[in-house]
């Protein structure tokens, strides 16, 4: 770091940190700041205050997208956009989100500090809902940013106390009105986004950047073993046809083979119940939902086999018929090349070390990489917490991602925010 | 059957089962008549007045058991006495208790119409809330007549509507003036009930009566795996505490030993829910319920041990903590001889094949043996299906039972039943 010229301001970085995690902050230290809500309305209207003092302009998209935009000199250009999210988990933690989106306005202030012309914009943007815990689905904002459109299904879309998904945004726009309304997607020439990695490798390895080469594949199942409800206390075993008796088979032998066999997987049954769900009748029905990863295509659809192959014999060698659901397929992503060399480089001159990983989390990069050259580069979380009150970011590690983030877009931009101008 | 001078009236069984059935009937077929419930008050005040149209006493206790009375010459002794139980599952069969109850009045009918003169009383009862599908525990009425009062902390009691069991009661009470009140307990001189089996063991043995030695023991165990909630894409295996990996290693070793071990055993998972609940996140806490039942107290307890043991060693193993209740224990239940050897004598001269058979569900006569001998009949229902709509029994299964319920209460009441006195 001895050589660098410019450098992002750590100090001002925490506080901005500590005055958003006020914004929907819950007893326990973390925040709830759910997407489209008053807090979230608070914290969209503190970055625009903050953006207006620094003489950046203010934009909203239908989907209200939030977006800080620094000109440059060629004003025509795609603008390079930095940033994430600001909404939270119902109990979520004061950096999911918010420290991508912070740091991606702290490297615009520094930008500004420094006078630094760019040739193309840079824009700060904060994407709306990437949760998906109030109004589902997730990753809304940059989704519907990447098809320049809004799904039309979406009409329909309310949360848990019935208010519309389009309502919500309505009232979210129409509370900041110092920012200009534009066309929902637009042409852009990069995206980069900092992020807590949300998984215990960086912590455990004791390395504090990691580079993103790209986002798991996922896949969603909806299982249904339907058997037959009977009487617990009279019904002998070869009359029973019990889909618990099916459904733990399966599991118990899926369990032992995915993730112990492939490192890579991750499979996890996240949702399980039965009916009719009474303590002295053997259950007639019961549903679970699988949540499938893998960073290759080709082996999810393996492991999507082997999962449907072992519950259709374990119900049918228990008397049981199975449905099986594909609810939600999102192939692998892969990040873009330039950008990913570009972190390697910035990281070496920070003197950071760094490793390449996959992102097991969706965000909003995800979408983004559809349209765009992107990538994101992580920082360790506390035992890799996160969606909890108790996530937490060593201050070191919000700074070093920062410096990243800054120091990867000057390197995009051919801008001299060293002493030496790049190559 | 040549030889029986008196016999019940099978037509007017089967009538009354079919005017018993039209109250509270669903579309599919079958009763929704539930305890306490204006249904229920229907079946009741039908009852009471085709047992005052025969000349019959009616009574009703404080926690509502319905009692028809016929006299004997010896009015000061304690009745027998004969029935089940009126009320239904939500979506119950057409037999389960109103059989017995209808049965059992069917005898008194029988006695009636044949002008037999018995020493002692004999009374038809509808027990009080068997089910326990409204309002819980079920096998409510015999319970509180057995304890001679009602437990204080069924005070608390409430349907899913709130409604006070209380107030229920007292509605209930209030709707048959026609039924004069009488304490709750009394001295009994024997208690014999029939029921249909809701298991499939005569059906397919093709045998019409089982006579029951006894009820199986019942433990109801909650069990609580508790783990760590995180997120399903990010978090890797060595960092997974999943409760649902701790629960199916447990449950599948269980169901591969109990039941299959030993046939006598019922081992049910009747319950079972995870928290958060969400697709995309390992739950942090699973909860079942286990049901588990034996005719022999010692195995109930081994059996107990084991799956505590089970379930420690895979929490432990999946680095979960393990809590375990045990919420309800009712020991195995033996019948009284006399009434078993006075049934057997009956099947035999009604030619009616039978075997001994052991209950594996609860019924009222489970808490009046704890105060008066007592045994139990059962029926073939069809496919062994019961707490379901389809609930069927053939007619002559039907009438079958009532002849047994009639022959034994005759052998036991030393009445010239058929054209022999009996010894």
């Amino acid at each position: 770091m001895t050589t660098r010229s410019i450098d992002i301001n750590g100090a001002r970085l925490l506080r901005r940190l500590d005055a958003f995690a006020a914004l929907g902050a819950t007893r326990a230290g973390g925040v709830n700041r759910q997407a489209l809500s008053i807090e979230d309305r608070q914290a969209r209207a503190l970055l625009a205050e903050l953006a207006i003092e620094r003489g950046f302009r203010v934009y909203q998209d239908p989907v209200a997208n939030l977006f800080i935009r620094r000109d440059g000199t060629h004003d025509d250009l795609p603008p390079f956009m930095i940033g994430s999210h600001l909404d939270s988990q119902p109990t979520g933690g004061r950096f999911d989100g918010a420290l991508g989106t912070l740091a991606a306005f702290e490297v615009l202030e520094t930008l500004q500090d420094h006078a630094v012309v760019t040739d193309g914009p840079v824009e700060v943007v904060a994407w709306t809902n990437e949760e998906g815990s109030r109004f589902v689905p997730g990753v809304m904002g940059s989704m519907a940013f990447s098809l320049s459109h809004m799904p039309d299904v979406w009409k329909d879309i309310r949360d848990a106390q019935g208010t519309k998904l389009q309502d919500a945004i309505a009232e979210t726009l129409a509370a900041l009105p110092a920012a200009e309304l534009r066309a929902l997607g637009m042409p852009v020439a990069g995206y980069l986004e900092l992020h807590i990695e949300q998984a215990p490798t960086l912590e455990r390895e004791g390395v504090p950047i990691g580079i993103v080469t790209g986002v798991q594949g996922t896949r969603w199942l909806e299982i249904r073993v339907t058997g037959q409800a009977a009487h617990a206390g009279t019904t002998p075993l070869d009359h029973r046809r019990d889909p618990v008796v099916a459904a733990t088979s399966a599991l118990n032998a899926l369990y032992a083979s995915i993730m112990p066999d492939d490192p890579e997987a991750r499979f996890t049954v996240g949702r399980l119940s039965v009916e009719p769900d009474s303590i002295n009748a053997i259950p007639g029905l019961l549903r679970l939902t699988i949540d499938l990863r893998h960073p290759d295509a080709k082996r999810l659809s393996e492991i999507e086999a082997l999962i449907i192959a072992l519950f259709q014999s374990s119900s049918h060698a228990n008397g049981c018929t199975l449905d099986t659901r594909r609810t939600f397929d999102v192939a692998p992503t892969i990040f873009a090349e330039n950008i990913i060399r570009e972190s390697e480089r910035a990281a070496r001159r920070l003197g950071l070390p760094f490793r390449h990983m996959i992102s097991g989390a969706f965000h909003d990069a995800l979408y983004i990489s559809r349209i765009a050259p992107t990538a994101m580069i992580f920082v360790p979380c506390r035992d890799g917490l996160s969606h909890n009150e108790d996530e937490y970011v060593e201050p070191e590690h919000s700074i070093s991602g920062a410096r990243m983030l800054f120091e990867t877009v000057c390197g995009l931009l051919g801008q001299p925010a060293f002493g030496l101008p790049l190559v």
